[in-house]
């Protein structure tokens, strides 16, 4: 199989391993990816960010495929069972493409705001693990044993901890797909790191602690000369954070969605459902149980069309926060102090513009909201001497990256927050004003 | 305004009469080109082919922004009716942005194959000229008179033939515009040529003909050292159509879609119609009136959403071909040969197919097609001396670019004709040698 | 050996054949290419153009290497001595690095003036040959029949055919790296073509024609699906031609360096030699025997060092003509017709400009040249029916590209001309008026 | 004027005051740049950084340009003797285009050496005074006091202090091109920043300083938003230093061109001075006045003339030093410890080494040196608070970059040190292992 990317260009699966991809890749599952974006509701603010999970998904495969060239001329210092052969490597490939597997249109908002609804995580494992999917069934076609181990590599329990790393952690190939192709194509630059280097700078270092041999390998980076592309990738994604991930409108966006739903949750329960309520959401509002089939139908487009019913709904509330989004007019923000200890602050920010909404004639609950956006770009937690990354420096212990890397040693645990108010547009110069008198 | 884009970078829209911009980029008809993509169903070939009309549509915009500034100042040799003033830069701003505003779901399909379906481009006119819509009253709102001139823009009767021509014509900023997005999302690079220089070759020039002003006066390139801009761009405009517009798999997706319309409209007028058809599909299929409500309804979304319940309905024909688009299960093709005469050929070809999908129990009206893809990829008849691009060279009379042209010459007037035969998977030997035999 | 390439990326030379890049890298020939610039006086016209031969000679070892890794997939087809063995790849390699070690700087000035030089080709070969060289040796180290083997296919006397043309032919690597790379120096984007396409789009085939296997396999293109890439290539180098390698900045600045080259064999043989004259010019004026040595120290810094003496010489001829091209006053041209028969014009012409520079007192010879530039973009001679690229198409007998191609089918065999007249700024707009009156 | 530039794609100078870059561009000293390359010596290492001083020197101009196009829209809030006027335009034009006019070939080697020699800053203001050079000529044509308002600029006296910092400062145009030049011609992607979004993020603010409105008034950074393209910029200049310009192999070359100079200066002083010594040289080693004729005939080539000429020398160890930098024979290296207080331990380092270069008759002054390459990413010392960049928020007081951007915090100044012990191959292993035994 052979496909252009535009982001990595020629991108190729015709290796022995990699026929897992083509058995994959027109599953009903895997298909579904094509209709549930990558970024949300990003492309309000980005246009070019349009992008689905499926592009992403082989993207992934793509990079742990280059990844495993890498390693298989390096791995004769592994102990024999840590290293990648051909079923390894198969079960690395499927779970790089299949580790999104259970995200839901809209990416978390679906399960921040419905109290019975499961995580994406969740979903995926119960996707590959439930003999009615299609993606089950490729794998378990290939080898019995299969789901069961891409399973425990996209969970992290594998007995590889390196490779299950290398599905998910701090460097893994799931990020180096996405900061790539999430910056092409919103057309920031600031996601764009070396990967051609960063491959090149990584090895395998036995870090000098108890436990099981698994546990103990991990891939390192070699050298001072592989700091750089390391620590553009750190950098590469705290900027993606700060410019597209956490930039204002999106997050505004996701606060009308919350509402939204919220509204919706009511009138289900009050047994005034709106028309073309998916089925998943009714179960996810009410508690019954949510079968994978109905899950499976959740994508952009079912929301997308739900969202074009609610905007003409006889539910005069729903129709107005649903039409807002859908004519774009997304809620107003001010950045509140984000100092430790501002929590105070937020509430009092958060019932002034409340009091306001309310003399308005709009419920505060739906259209007030405090967003808190954190991120931690690099992890490397003191009391956890496995976390992070580490660097092999030539007759020298293995030194930890936060404390041999200039620009990462400041950003290291380093939790940035973004607080904001979101209020609706039309009371934006009196809640502001109400603002700064709170936090003056 | 100002925005990223994958394509132009950063793109401003800040001069006076880019405020037009701003003033449509929220209604409701421009936000709607979110929800459809630009090139339909590639993206089940080019998986990074997932860019919306409203990308595009600013784009457009930006070309002609560009455009503009270039002709401001090469344009003391117009007569002064033919200047670009405030009014007219604003108009043809307005032009550029919506001159894809009618287009529906899944590009031309559906007006291909509903009987009552009108053309997009009546569409978008209409949706200009309603007084219903956002759009119309944007415009009109900051000038009444904008609306029909906007029309008479994107429709051609505009007595400056110049400036529509630039909004649709041989070289466009439409063209400009969509090579460039195209090849990026593709990853397909052959879409690319050199946007800055193309601007800077362009310089008016006036044809030595009978009739008005408006009508004599062109875009004509400048010299020699313009024409690989120009070459450029038509090779790219070939390129592009022989690799992605025509690809065989993204056609054969087309044939499916067809399909599955014409087995809608056959369970509509049987007054057995499915589940979710839009009211502007079955308005279409029964020829009643069409709203320009419905029809705004219509996107990538509604059709998703449609198909996805197809796939599950009581009519098994309808489901399977559904279910088939659903999961990728692509319609084969075999090429036909394209020398004039072949139509003979072809005829036959599908009336063997025909019956051997006939004898699996299958229709063969909706499951062979014949395919018949054509491309002029440079048009300059010798029969119309205004047409195609014509080249000033210092001291001689104006020239035809096909005349001086290497790479031209020979493409000038040429029609591609890519001729195939599509039918199910599953009789993909037993059809190939039928073909080998009826061709032979 | 792992180096980074503005163009190419990361270049790696690490498989065995390839440790052949590492031995001859460090050798005192293929050092000498490091101060030889690729395109001579370019610089003069596109000041981004300062590469050396050496980056290009890197470059082109590098795509021979993927051409490798491509055709060893493919190989099985060919007769077992046509194969690429370890032997084969080494020598191909080493050919690739090496097919422009005879260049001298100024590109092929040197040879074109000096009645007594040798072509470079030749001096390649020689330095190849002569076991005085640090290349010889290297070769010699790794098996003594090397040299002789490295020089057969760069002659293209070497018994495997499609491996000599892969070296130097229509299609060959030293036109796949020079294109990309000489494109991304100038920032002139026509030279870019999709690299990666074209490898994969290349597959063996055999010629209906009588003669040794070796003669009769080529590397032939696979598909209407190959042609888009090598449409490009073909277009590209076209584009080059026009914008780049026949720009008339540049020519005339090569009008100007054979003046001067002139003048200086003059002086010398006059015995009246200027200061700094190389020993390789002074042997070549004169006729005596050029010895290897000598001719190695030829380089951009020697000749660049001679040109800054000479225009501070006591003949005040010499001082004029170094002078102003030290300063980069370069001669005015005016484009001549280019039709077939228009010799006679040319001569007119450059006796008209001749007696007006006469008349002001310069050596006309000196001052006044034509300048005609020719490529043939696209060769396959109808009489040679080896020459050229052929395509596989399924169940058809092999084509030719140029029947199939319709951007080529035009270009294929055209010689593309262009002449002018070349002469002082100070007599530009005399000259000019006598050439309209002498083409009118 | 129009040019193509492979960094900043198409460059135009073509308002007013950009005539003054056609009027520099032919001068004899501007001209001269072509001949001294960008990085010197680390072509040796990076083949493709060949590019030329006269290329950035373009580039920078251009950047100037595109900066005072954002600025004119800005400093309405300026006083207005401190406005960009059409005379303040055109000198900073001239001054961001003759910045580095004064580089001799190899960059600082040259001043560091030789005990005479002045620095280069020197040079470009001696060549901007005297009246008997070009630049001078053409600089008093268009305005008698711009030599010395120039002159001043890039002396950092200027009255206008926003302005002379643009020049020369921790954020100037010189930077600006030379990071994205040397990053596209080294293939090293990490120099690569947003030049569009660093524009557009500076405005003018006033620091709450004592002094003259010049001095007080500076470009400062606007909002949070104008963060990420200053970061990066910083961040591209910290990993430039440790990819490319710090790069061992690059430092070795320039410990061999010092110990060759050193030998020269031997030789010269001895009597003994060998072939093709440039008169500057043998100048500046002497002690004698050095005019600026004869340093205005230092380039690349004649130094690489000489270079030739010393690897065949009569004196045995000349031939020796020089012959090994001509075969890129280049010293090896070790890296030594940088704490603070290492200091002791590279001086009992470079004794070990001598003692054994010494053992092998080879003389220690020569054949080891210690390399300390130092930099500070970013300046903003605390005692000065004019230093650094400064950065407005909303109704909040200007604030310091450091204390504001994480990534810098850590960075701000902050001295990065690389010390390296360098040696001839031929005693490596011995080398190492008594630096080892010196830094147990």
């Amino acid at each position: 199989m052979i496909l252009r990317d535009p982001v990595h260009g020629l991108v190729e699966f015709e290796g022995d391993a990699e026929r897992v991809v083509s058995a994959l890749i027109d599953t009903r599952e895997v298909q579904r990816l094509r209709r549930v974006r990558q970024l949300g509701l990003t492309s309000l603010v980005f246009p070019g960010a349009e992008h689905s999970r499926f592009a992403h998904a082989l993207g992934t495969a793509h990079v742990m495929s280059r990844l495993q060239a890498r390693l298989r001329g390096q791995q004769s210092v592994l102990p024999s069972e840590l290293r990648l052969d051909d079923e390894m490597e198969r079960d690395a490939l499927a779970a790089a493409m299949l580790h999104d597997l259970g995200h839901g249109p809209f990416s978390h908002l679906f399960e921040e705001v419905l109290p019975h609804a499961r995580p994406h995580e969740e979903w995926t494992v119960a996707m590959l693990l439930d003999d009615a999917t299609e993606v089950h069934r490729a794998l378990a076609r290939l080898d019995g044993g299969m789901p069961e181990r891409v399973a425990s590599l996209i969970r992290g329990d594998h007995p590889v901890k390196w490779l299950a790393s290398a599905v998910s952690g701090v460097l893994d190939v799931d990020r180096c797909d996405y900061l790539l192709r999430d910056s092409h194509a919103t057309g920031v630059e600031y996601g764009i790191f070396d990967l051609d280097w960063l491959l090149r700078a990584l090895v395998f270092a036995e870090l000098p602690l108890d436990g099981p041999a698994g546990d103990r390998w991990v891939l390192a980076i070699e050298g001072r000369k592989g700091l750089p592309p390391i620590e553009g990738f750190f950098l590469a994604r705290h900027f993606m954070y700060g410019q597209v991930y956490h930039h204002k409108a999106t997050r505004a966006a996701e606060c009308s969605v919350r509402s939204i739903f919220r509204r919706v949750a009511e009138l289900v329960r009050d047994g005034r459902a709106p028309e073309a309520v998916p089925d998943a959401l009714r179960a996810a509002v009410l508690g019954d149980p949510l079968s994978l089939e109905d899950y499976l139908e959740l994508d952009d487009a079912m929301l997308q069309h739900a969202l074009g019913r609610w905007s003409r709904d006889r539910d005069p509330l729903l129709a107005d926060l649903a039409g807002r989004l859908r004519s774009r007019v997304l809620p107003k923000t001010v950045p509140l102090p984000d100092e430790p200890g501002s929590e105070q602050g937020w509430s009092r920010a958060v019932e002034r513009a409340g009091a306001i909404v309310r003399a308005r004639g709009m419920r505060p609950d739906l259209f007030v909201s405090l967003d808190v956006a954190t991120d931690v770009p690099y992890e490397e937690p003191p009391e956890d001497p496995r976390a992070g990354l580490h660097v092999m420096l030539r007759h020298q212990p293995l030194r930890r990256l936060g404390d041999i890397s200039f620009p990462l040693q400041r950003l290291r645990n380093q939790a940035i927050v973004r607080a904001r108010l979101c209020f609706p547009a039309e009371v934006r110069d009196e809640v502001r004003r109400a603002i700064e008198e709170v936090l003056a």
